[in-house]
């Protein structure tokens, strides 16, 4: 019997409580938002991953493989568009828009390190079927829901648009290599605008200077629109312009805010993009996504305008943990441990049962302990509240219940409601 | 882009919503009697997986792979008990008992039919660590709990325990073939009594009246218990007994009968065993188990007894499901969808803001369609509730509440309550 798989984790219930909790508050607020729950198979035919996310991805860090009997080519799904691009070619008649959550397992065959897995969960929000901007202000209002219910105070919503960024660079300033660019300036945390600047001088020795003038704009939101469409007049940056100002205005929240180096690597964005980079303290961007309206039905062979974010859930648990907004200490979901002291079996599983019915979460000795065995395992595992019943207790028909320093003498049909009132549920 | 692998399905949001709470109404029972939730990889290493399901079944049913780096031999989870296994080898000092359900998937190169699928859940609840009755019982009360929340009324949990089985086959009998007995026994369901014989008489032809008559006998729990150390009386049979008779007096529950006939196929079984078994309709057994004292320890090196059951959440599902135990008709959780007449936008997603606030599940236009569009859409998904905002609303600070047949005028402040009250929530 070998370890788990290098990079794969188990998780056990001190990690299960909170991730479950994590997932279960990010659901509530997706549901509230509208959209909807999907599931697809962790395993993808090769032919649905192949060629969707470049050589180097798909040779170095795809889990891919041949089935032992028909030697199917097979893989382990890579992230969850493509898995969503194909749940909507199969599936036609979805109602549009069709505005879906998940968040599941992905593989990638990484270097493992801190905070890095080859398994690990994503979570993704897309609408797809509008091409509207109304699409887009709602899966960053699920940004900021997100943010807040997490209790992050100090961050941005980092906001730009691939059409702006088109209209400046390629129309207004006559820049060939579109994409080289964007991918220098991406790198802008990282080596810094002086770094990013001389990675463009290879590129485009002569806009250059240009180029990195529109890096520097700062302002307020309608300010560098208003300065970007006085300089470079033309269709596209018009309504880029036009779309992020409808954006912002229905968000209506001053933590969002146009950032014209934020371009984001991937190729297939076509419309806004967005970030969420928190500042306090640094641990770089929680969430990334934005406008691709050519990937989802380009697989299905119809029109599927899309727009949507991925949320690093494993990111969020790490930071959390860290910054202490979360805690994993508890062990158990158990909130009662009954101690059956000598000759009280029969009716210490009376009191648990009467317990659970009361919607209780109980756990009684299996292995025939003495007492004291049974209260320290119920110390370790972090059980807060222990019911004690010996003979006494059976004979007055009361328990002994411990919470913390207290200690009282409670009445048989009197537990449950004593339970609930020192837990507070 | 291929379809999803044969026997591999996605769960649209219909799906979604039915497995979520069918899901969480079990966790929710499985916590209320002391178990902690545990997940695993999906992927294992092959030497975990090697050697523990026979030869048939790793050669023909197990996602065996070498990754396409080292060349590491990989395998996809075939069952939930041997995760258990390596988790316990790789976790010594986990408080005992160890108390743990999982939900989760698990793959299996079967022949896809109705009901067969090659990805598919299973949901598995064990006690390690404990070889008392205690541990048993509870297993059994565990079921006992599912089979009611879920509606199930006439059924049977039959219990028998292998000691017993062996005490009189080996010991009393003299039986030279066990295993194989037991194999032949295990059809019964399909084959009948009558088959049985047959094969039995293939196998230990001078027994076969023995055995058959000792499959044969019938009665209350304690009337056959009593027949059988009547009969045959050595050690085995009596430590089964007194065993049997414990789980019996702590469940205390007439649906729990023994029945000798009753041995489930599996190799690793050392003491009670149980199944569940829905007499009306005939949907076979929906939850088998027992206790395995020698599996879990064996890999890690100690000594470690367990006993526990799977719960077959794809035929729990998919049996609710035509027995109108459960419906798939809600094609989403959202609770209101707005409608935004001409003009509304800004209000409307102010109402949709304030309605989230309150806790509700809420669906706005996202594609600048016309009213009755967007009534259209929200009708199509079963969204419940309606609430339509235009000039006048906007006006009068109110909104149109469409409910079913009824019609209301409600204002701006009252709206989130008004709501409430008809959902009932």
């Amino acid at each position: 019997m070998s370890p788990a798989p290098k990079g794969m984790r188990d998780f056990g219930p001190d990690a299960m409580i909170l991730r479950n909790q994590v997932f279960s508050r990010l659901e509530t607020i997706f549901e509230s938002f509208g959209f909807d729950p999907l599931e697809t198979p962790v395993v993808e035919m090769w032919e649905t991953i192949k060629g969707k996310y470049g050589d180097e991805a798909e040779n170095q860090m795809v889990y891919h493989f041949k089935d032992s009997w028909g030697g199917k080519e097979m893989a382990l799904r890579y992230d969850l568009t493509v898995p969503l691009a194909r749940f909507m070619a199969e599936n036609p008649t979805v109602p549009m828009p069709f505005c879906r959550y998940h968040i599941g397992r992905v593989y990638r065959h990484d270097q493992p390190q801190k905070g890095r897995y080859r398994e690990f969960w994503q979570c993704d929000v897309d609408v797809v079927g509008s091409d509207k901007p109304e699409a887009d202000a709602l899966i960053i209002k699920v940004v900021l829901a997100v943010m807040k219910e997490f209790g992050f105070k100090q961050f941005t919503v980092r906001l730009n648009d691939r059409r702006l960024l088109n209209g400046i660079f390629t129309r207004g300033l006559g820049v060939k290599n579109f994409k080289e660019v964007l991918v220098a300036v991406d790198k802008i945390n990282k080596i810094g605008l002086e770094g990013v600047e001389k990675e463009i001088r290879k590129i485009e020795p002569d806009k250059v200077t240009s180029i990195v003038n529109v890096l520097k704009i700062r302002g307020g939101n309608q300010k560098i629109l208003d300065e970007i469409v006085k300089t470079f007049d033309n269709e596209e940056v018009r309504s880029g312009k036009a779309c992020l100002e409808k954006v912002l205005a229905l968000v209506g929240d001053d933590r969002v805010k146009i950032d014209l180096s934020m371009v984001r690597g991937l190729d297939y964005y076509t419309g806004p993009i967005f970030e969420t980079v928190v500042e306090k303290p640094k641990i770089g961007s929680l969430t990334g996504g934005g406008r691709y309206d050519s990937l989802i039905g380009l697989y299905g062979g119809r029109d599927l305008p899309a727009t949507g974010t991925t949320i690093g859930v494993e990111r969020l648990i790490d930071a959390g943990l860290e910054l202490g907004v979360f805690r994993r200490d508890t062990q158990t979901p158990t909130q009662v441990g009954i101690i059956a002291m000598d000759g009280g079996d029969a009716y210490a599983w009376k009191v648990a049962e009467t317990l659970r019915l009361a919607g209780l979460k109980v756990k009684i000795d299996l292995m025939q302990r003495k007492w004291n065995k049974q209260s320290e395992y119920y110390k370790k595992l972090g059980v807060p509240v222990m019911v004690f019943v010996g003979e006494r207790e059976i004979r007055e028909q009361t328990s002994t219940v411990v919470f913390g320093q207290k200690r009282d003498s409670v009445k048989f049909e009197k537990l449950p409601e004593k339970i609930r009132n020192l837990l507070k549920v």
